[in-house]
């Protein structure tokens, strides 16, 4: 069950290739809906903004189906789910999938409640998810691992648990990428697998950041709906290189988080050359 | 269709007449109730706070009547609206209007969907709304132009619509005050037309400055009640005044619109003397 | 009625205490489950983020039991009240008392209207809060005394209230702790009672200064349940002493909330024994 990872430079996703994912979303400019969560509700646009993309939140269920019918892609995210937002949810995904629009679920907080188990389980059986992203707990969770998880953050994993393993049969499983974010990041279609390793720890320190990199990853699926396992490998990367560079001006969680924003509306092709860290990893036995 | 624009110096609204809007809020400190919006909520109630005045924001339908009756103004916003949300501010603004307090309303999304189109029109067909405010495309929508708005961001304008007349004539229809924002502003009530020339093009890579623009008006305007269309004005100006200052120190959208808040915070009678761009206008056959 | 102060130097909350409470929270990490407003749940998370503990905000019916049932204490605030949310604090407080842990609420602009006033008398009389929080003059209104508030902002003072006094009754009378933020903050469970003189007036120009102070009181008592009192002058002090490092560094209002946040985060055991400013006062005919 151990996984292997070789680096494969300049191949898939060397800088040069994210950057054209960058400009892909900065031309694009591809509409995002979202049905979110009223904690990060405001981050969640502003990442998408700060990208050079358009956010739109519209939650009522009166809306919801049209809304993500004039969409490039649709991002939702259980942090205060209610069943109110989860037909919602379910009625935007209805339409988003006739259409083949990108549907990003972040499953903020599985484990923490029967319900939030539940109401992910419905979302996952009844329409399809193109994209399904959490921290290691929580996908092991929605994998039907017996983890127990704190809230909303990262529990310890599990020993004997190879989480790019879990990811990757998730991935099969629900015909689905998986993305599960943590000090490594992995992106995995179960065909390919990628390790990403940019970002800071001061990260964990920010509320938002996990439900952020959800709508980083939306913007890009939305800008290039054919490749959306690479547009969510892309993304993670200009999200977590801006967070290198906030990092350094920070004083705390609150200035990098406002840094890390501006950061990502001043990304360069330049600084993606520098700081990109991204290999495709062979998981053995898969 | 063609409109004309005179300027008319120190007149109207030379800047030591804003000036004494402005002074007029931070005397008067108007309760701003609002019911908004889940997106930009906070940064509405801190534009309020940061002019020195105090927001409310309340939405129950159980309390909304009676908080608008303690309040002098009331700013409505369906950024993200709902059956229920709608219903509470037809009750806020039943008792608004008894009042004779001034109710203004944003008309955020218009033209996305059209639920929020027909539930625009029912607040303004079954209340009294003293200013309506938009983007162009938002208020062409309202005003009937069949325009095609992209999410909460406006649309390129129709060929052959004049923005103002536009304006003015829904002013007219609707007995209102009508502000269009963008890169010009435009304030009319039909008899006198004002266009604004302040701000800063990065105001639209931040998510809210247009709901904050509104919750401005509404400042202003329950500061200086029996001048409803000149306190929009006014509102505007030292609202972008602060934009244009704060755009000097500012390394992205994030780091901005913090320093847009503190700027507004700080706001003088100097500032507004050598930034201030405003012109009165005659409308062409109206 | 009046009461006198004297100085306890050394004595209950010196700041070695205090920084021991602090040292509490960053090892215990407690879950802080939030019942929370729209306006500043953000900065209600990120405030408990900040000083290294994990805030949930979960207000489903549906989870709000189970949510409370793994957390250390929960925070109630009634800032955007509706009968749901009513509902789901009840359901919360009842799995919290169950397990005794600390249930903290901020009766968020009582005396605004009827509907506030007669849901904290609910709150308050179906469940057990161990801590009120309050400005002047929701505590008087929650006392039973005559007050009108301004929305959610603080009234000038009936004259003739001695506001120690009040609280002091209204702690006696609820078998809980109450605490006053203010010019100076009060914080007695009748028995003792401490004056804490930190803070800055710029937070009275910063929305959401108050509902989070009452999260880090939230997350002090989850950290030390068996001393809920002295845990909330300890977060107090923390929190306050970090908002006068603050402002020092701060142009306005809302770069002052983010170098506040970043503060929090760094806050040592020397910026706390240099700026602590409490006393414990006794009550005259108490």
């Amino acid at each position: 069950m151990e996984s292997k990872t070789r680096k494969m430079k300049n191949k898939g996703l060397a800088a040069v290739d994210t950057f054209s994912f960058l400009q892909a979303v900065r031309v694009e400019c591809p509409l995002v809906h979202h049905i979110s969560n009223w904690v990060t509700i405001y981050d969640c646009a502003q990442v998408v903004k700060s990208f050079g993309a358009s956010p739109v939140m519209a939650h009522a269920s009166e809306e919801a189906g049209e809304m993500a019918a004039i969409a490039a892609s649709l991002v939702l995210n259980i942090g205060t789910l209610s069943t109110d937002l989860i037909e919602s949810m379910k009625i935007a995904t209805f339409s988003a999938n006739k259409r083949n629009i990108p549907v990003i679920l972040d499953i903020c907080g599985a484990g923490a409640s029967s319900f939030r188990d539940r109401k992910c389980r419905e979302l996952l059986d009844e329409r399809r998810i193109d994209i399904i992203k959490g921290n290691a707990s929580e996908i092991e969770r929605i994998a039907g691992l017996d983890v127990h998880t704190k809230g909303v953050d990262s529990a310890p994993l599990e020993p004997g648990n190879d989480i790019r393993q879990v990811a990757a049969s998730l991935a099969r499983a629900r015909h689905c990428t998986v993305v599960v974010t943590g000090k490594e990041d992995i992106i995995t279609d179960a065909n390919r697998t990628f390790i990403v390793r940019n970002g800071h720890e001061i990260m964990s320190s920010v509320v938002g950041t996990g439900c952020m990199a959800t709508s980083v990853i939306g913007t890009f699926a939305g800008a290039v709906p054919e490749r959306i396992t690479e547009a969510a490998v892309a993304g993670l990367i200009c999200y977590e290189v801006a967070a290198e560079l906030a990092v350094r001006q920070a004083g705390g969680p609150a200035s990098f988080k406002q840094t890390m924003l501006d950061c990502i509306f001043n990304l360069s092709m330049e600084e993606l050359l520098s700081l990109q860290r991204v290999e495709e990893c062979s998981l053995e036995g898969s």
